[in-house]
């Protein structure tokens, strides 16, 4: 079918931190947002890392959120002076940052009646939110993430930017969601270029990856289709196969 | 010591391809090449991932190019149609892209003469060098890299990548080395966010940073004292291990 459905979805990455770049945190975020949203029908175009340093996440953001549908930020929403991204974001957006009433709930709860810690001035830094953004869950520490225009504000903490991209989710729009097929080849790539690229020439709307990998002084292929129409997907896969013949294993 | 080596080196990583995108395929280049260079005395800034279209990896290269002292680009230099990243330097660069001698020569002997395989049109795309560029010898698989201005092109494939790394770093000029320092307490963040900020506030050249870990129950906090000063660092880590007391586990 085509209609509304045909259009796409764009989206950018953006995770904050100086221990992903000094490498002494690898991040985990970035690929998994992008397997999530290839899965639902969001595309993810372009991933940033930047550092805690306010006038890079500021200009990072500005630049990505004009330029895509949805932009994801990890990391820097804790309580601690280097956690800076609730106020790059605010100045990002141009509005003055406050208390939430809901968020100062929530840490109340969460912090006060069901962990017995204080609620001191660092927490109360958490629940710290742009003006006009609304709160993302956080079911696992309780701390909420920030949703603002097309900018969703999530922890750098895995576990809890997982359990907050499943409560942003529902909340996006969503495009056809790109199919995919993989054809794993015992054969190097060069033998293989001018089948893949005729193929690819052959069909618009399809994009052909070709992924080498060595696995023990064998050198192998991994061939991925991907297009959002099924039928051309399946067209496309059977051109492929014909035309590597005995190479696909086909006989 | 004071003097020359007292500069720092900044760097850029640009991961290209479509996989990384889409979550295929989990980066592992970006953590890679970020802690190698911090144990070189190179401060990665930035990391960017983009998609296989020109257009995007040659706005990214030129700005990240004129932005740093030195940028790594990996992935998208193989044999196939979505190899696109050397005409994409060629492009930014504003040079022609050429058949380099000394490629060809090696392509012949790694694909010819030791493994057997033709060297056909598409494997001889792995010779194209933007004019002006050198090699980046490939122990691996022969096909190289390339070396043009301050950029460093490599390939995607991380064990590949990481063998060009081994031969671009000699050619480095290298700031002073970041120093860490790691603090793992038993204590949430929010806990010790007033006694990290005043010590923050009381050594310039230093950065502490906070990343709370959640393992069975317990919130725990690693701090990381980073500075280029040794004495800095001792000063300041004597400084926080008292300011923390028995939080520390110092008694």
């Amino acid at each position: 079918m085509a209609g509304e459905n045909d259009k796409t979805v764009s989206a950018a990455i953006l995770a904050i931190g100086d221990e992903l770049l000094s490498g002494r945190t690898m991040d985990k975020n970035i690929g998994y947002i992008a397997r999530y949203m290839t899965e639902i029908g969001v595309d993810v175009r372009e991933a940033r890392i930047v550092a805690d340093e306010e006038e890079r996440i500021v200009a990072a953001l500005n630049e990505l959120r004009s330029s895509y549908d949805y932009v994801f930020t990890t990391g820097g929403i804790g309580p601690t002076h280097d956690d800076i991204t609730a106020d790059a974001v605010a100045k990002a957006f141009g509005v003055p940052i406050s208390h939430h009433p809901q968020a100062l709930a929530i840490l109340k709860e969460r912090y006060e009646k069901l962990r017995g810690l204080e609620l001191n001035e660092a927490r109360l830094r958490m629940a710290r939110i742009p003006d006009g953004g609304g709160l993302i869950e956080n079911t696992v520490s309780g701390a909420p993430g920030i949703h603002i225009g097309n900018v969703f504000v999530m922890a750098g903490v895995p576990a809890i930017m997982q359990a907050m991209l499943d409560k942003v989710a529902p909340l996006l729009k969503t495009g056809r969601r790109m199919l995919s097929r993989t054809l794993k080849l015992s054969v190097a790539e060069g033998d293989i270029a001018a089948i893949l690229e005729a193929v690819q020439k052959q069909y618009s709307g399809l994009s052909i990856g070709s992924y080498p990998f060595y696995n023990e002084q064998v050198f192998g292929t991994n061939v991925v289709l991907r297009a959002r129409d099924e039928k051309l997907l399946d067209e496309a896969e059977a051109a492929l196969r014909e035309a590597l013949g005995a190479l696909a294993g086909n006989g």
